[in-house]
């Protein structure tokens, strides 16, 4: 289950130390020790896995739920107008074992959240090519 | 279970146009019609809910099971290197019904995700403080 020199596997199994909020049977959460705002918080499957793709049916309840309590939680407890809920899969993943960052928002805090500049298709056409190919990528794909 | 003004209800129900990559009984996949890359979908339950703390139980493993399922097939269609995965709740949010991003990601792409700046925590007392309050929030908070 864990990886060995994985730093989050070590804090999952209680190796390495952490400010840990929660734990569920499946997952752990706590601070990011470089936060984009304090109490931003990482949840960890105690299962090692990359990507959200990679994480197998039945934990994916276990850990959104968890997911969707601590953005309550940052909420409540902070007073924070809301949350940006997020994961990195491989690129721009500081640590290869999957994490889902909650972090509390405010307005007017300076953060865009990921509305960088956006682009636009170049025609209908276009769209509707990367429409099918993707479309057709999730029919190969096998369904839950 | 709709909301009448909802331009994302609008397209679940199919009573408005959208590049539309899947359908699932609980959620709709569609392209984002202003990507941050192209190939961005947006993954929406049927439900009317504005933020994922509000998203009923039963309904995270359909959403979220369907989100693994585009990441996987957003990088197979595109042949990208990982994905970005995110959700605004309230701040930032541009429709105000909740809204997957699944944003393909290649490295180089020139997104840092959302690896802005990062603050640092004044003391570990402070640091203490934060989790302490955001653990007693989560404990307050109704299991699932």
């Amino acid at each position: 289950m864990a990886k060995a020199d994985c730093v989050f596997c070590a804090i999952a199994a209680e190796r390495a130390a952490a400010s840990v909020v929660a734990t569920t049977t499946e997952a752990v959460v706590f601070l990011d020790v470089r936060p984009v705002f304090r109490g931003h918080c990482l949840i960890v499957p105690r299962l090692h896995v990359e990507t959200l793709g990679e994480l197998p049916t039945e934990l994916v309840a276990p850990l959104f739920t968890c997911a969707q309590r601590v953005s309550r939680a940052v909420e409540a407890a902070l007073g924070c107008g809301g949350t940006f809920v997020a994961m990195n899969n491989r690129v721009s993943q500081s640590v290869p074992h999957l994490h889902v960052h909650v972090v509390p928002r405010t307005k007017g805090d300076g953060l865009r959240g990921f509305f960088w500049p956006r682009v636009k298709y170049a025609s209908s056409d276009e769209m509707e090519d990367f429409r099918a190919k993707v479309a057709a990528a999730y029919d190969a794909e096998h369904a839950p």
